[in-house]
């Protein structure tokens, strides 16, 4: 047997060694946790062997070497024709799986997962690949409570990872929304750049204080999302009108600055729709009533 | 003279007493400053002359009871009309205007101080009302580089001050494009609150693993910064190809879950437009690129 391909215990498996799968490996290793690897291309292996990890001969050896096992593949289709045929070593293990999927993939898969007697975990890392490994790196998980609670220590060698409730669908939602809520600051911070560009400011500069900012505006997020509970929209913020105003005065300058306006008017279509459903005097956080009611005026 | 109506020396003055200047003055109050204030209305005043603030009789008085005045008015022309009449008080003082305006007021009003032997500051309060005085409360100025300098101690008073640069036009500008970014992370959070809403997640939950998430997109903003200024955008945060195939996924998660869609979509058309000009496969701030020719488009 060749060496660091055993079938000694370990504290975690991992399957799948894409560019994140890998990551998790080190991160794991990193850590100080015993960690066996798999992958269908055995050369991926080598450099995590080299850092320590154990080298399993099969999936399913890798399946039972540990009593956590991550999953990280380009699909659920792919996990689970993997996993398929040696379902029953399943039993009495937690499968976290860490696939890219939809809530309803992830539902399917904790039932099939319980239909071996296994414990599934669904996850998704919120950080990309770069960050993994660093305490700041956001990890989302849903599924079995006892399977976190039992596997929290290993899994904080990952960086943060935050456990959302019982339902497996959660971490594919939170996944989709924490992307649309990223996308939405990138979207006005690549609109700013723009804007202040035209004007001669360094990139880097208006990074710096836009970076100082966000704290401010993430805090606005806390209050708002209280707001939207008690279903009061208090204009401690300001109204939707008066933004609308503002807003005006961001896509006029936009223009005279030569840059595209369709960001600002975004907003503005947003605010003057919620204006139009009698929030004008309303807090500005009355726009995700506008945002919901949506699909159905569409 | 009554009481707290002196022609005492003072540390600061305050001109206009909105919601704005009210809490500027008692921010310079609770940090031990000296502090005279006027307003059209002088009943805005007793509450601050209550807590320790002079008032003073006229607003020529507050001109010249201290060497930095703050002034914070309904707009340009307002600040224009009420010291015109006393502009020569204003030699040798530091005018800090904090009233909304445009880059070419902010311009022209630095121009007709120093015209009359002042110094001048534009600035603009970017978290609110309620933070000011507390050290996250985020102000920007720009102008007079030695008028900061000399009152930066003071200024602190009010939360975390910074001098964008010579140029009295900053200040505005990086309000206008600060307020865009903004809204961009609140329209990412509000549809992200509708589409978890959707689910049946609470918003607080969702708020408090979205806060944990911004120190993360905040730096992909310095990231992204770097890579327009070097003109390269390295795909290490995804290309713009994956981020479209992963908004057309909240697109239709959106959909499916019957709320708004045309946040995702303008992510969405900008991803698309920014694929036809060349860059599927650069790195996503390469969409940068498209807002700023967006405009020649247009």
């Amino acid at each position: 047997m060749p060496e660091n391909e055993s079938h000694e215990r370990t504290t975690v498996s991992v399957i799948g060694l894409g560019q994140l799968g890998t990551r998790l490996a080190q991160a794991f290793l990193a850590a100080g946790y015993a960690t066996t690897v798999w992958n269908r291309t055995a050369a991926k292996t080598d450099a995590l062997v080299a850092q320590g990890a154990v080298r399993a001969a099969t999936a399913e050896a890798a399946l039972s070497a540990s009593p956590l096992i991550v999953v990280c593949l380009p699909d659920y289709t792919t996990v689970r024709d993997l996993l398929e045929p040696m379902a029953e070593s399943l039993r009495g293990q937690v499968l976290a799986n860490l696939t890219s999927g939809t809530p309803e993939e992830a539902v399917q898969a904790a039932g099939w997962v319980a239909g071996h007697g296994g414990d599934y975990l669904d996850g998704a890392a919120m950080s990309g690949t770069r960050l993994v490994g660093r305490p700041e790196a956001l990890f989302v998980f849903s599924g079995s409570q006892e399977a976190f609670a039992l596997h929290r220590a290993v899994l904080a060698g990952l960086g943060n990872c935050v456990h959302l409730g019982a339902d497996p669908a959660l971490a594919p939602i939170y996944d989709t929304a924490l992307f649309g809520l990223a996308w939405g600051a990138l979207a006005g911070f690549y609109h700013a750049v723009a804007l202040v560009g035209a004007a001669g400011v360094d990139p880097g500069s208006f990074a710096a204080v836009a970076t100082e900012h966000m704290p401010f505006v993430a805090s606005l997020m806390a209050d708002h999302a209280r707001q939207v509970k008690d279903g009061r929209f208090p204009d401690d913020d300001g109204t939707v009108e008066v933004h609308r105003a503002a807003m005006e005065h961001l896509v006029r300058t936009s223009r005279t600055q030569g840059i595209g306006t369709d960001v600002p008017e975004l907003f503005k279509a947003l605010l003057e729709r919620a204006m139009a459903e009698g929030h004008g005097l309303s807090g500005i956080a009355s726009v995700i009533e506008t945002i919901t009611k949506g699909g159905r005026n569409a």
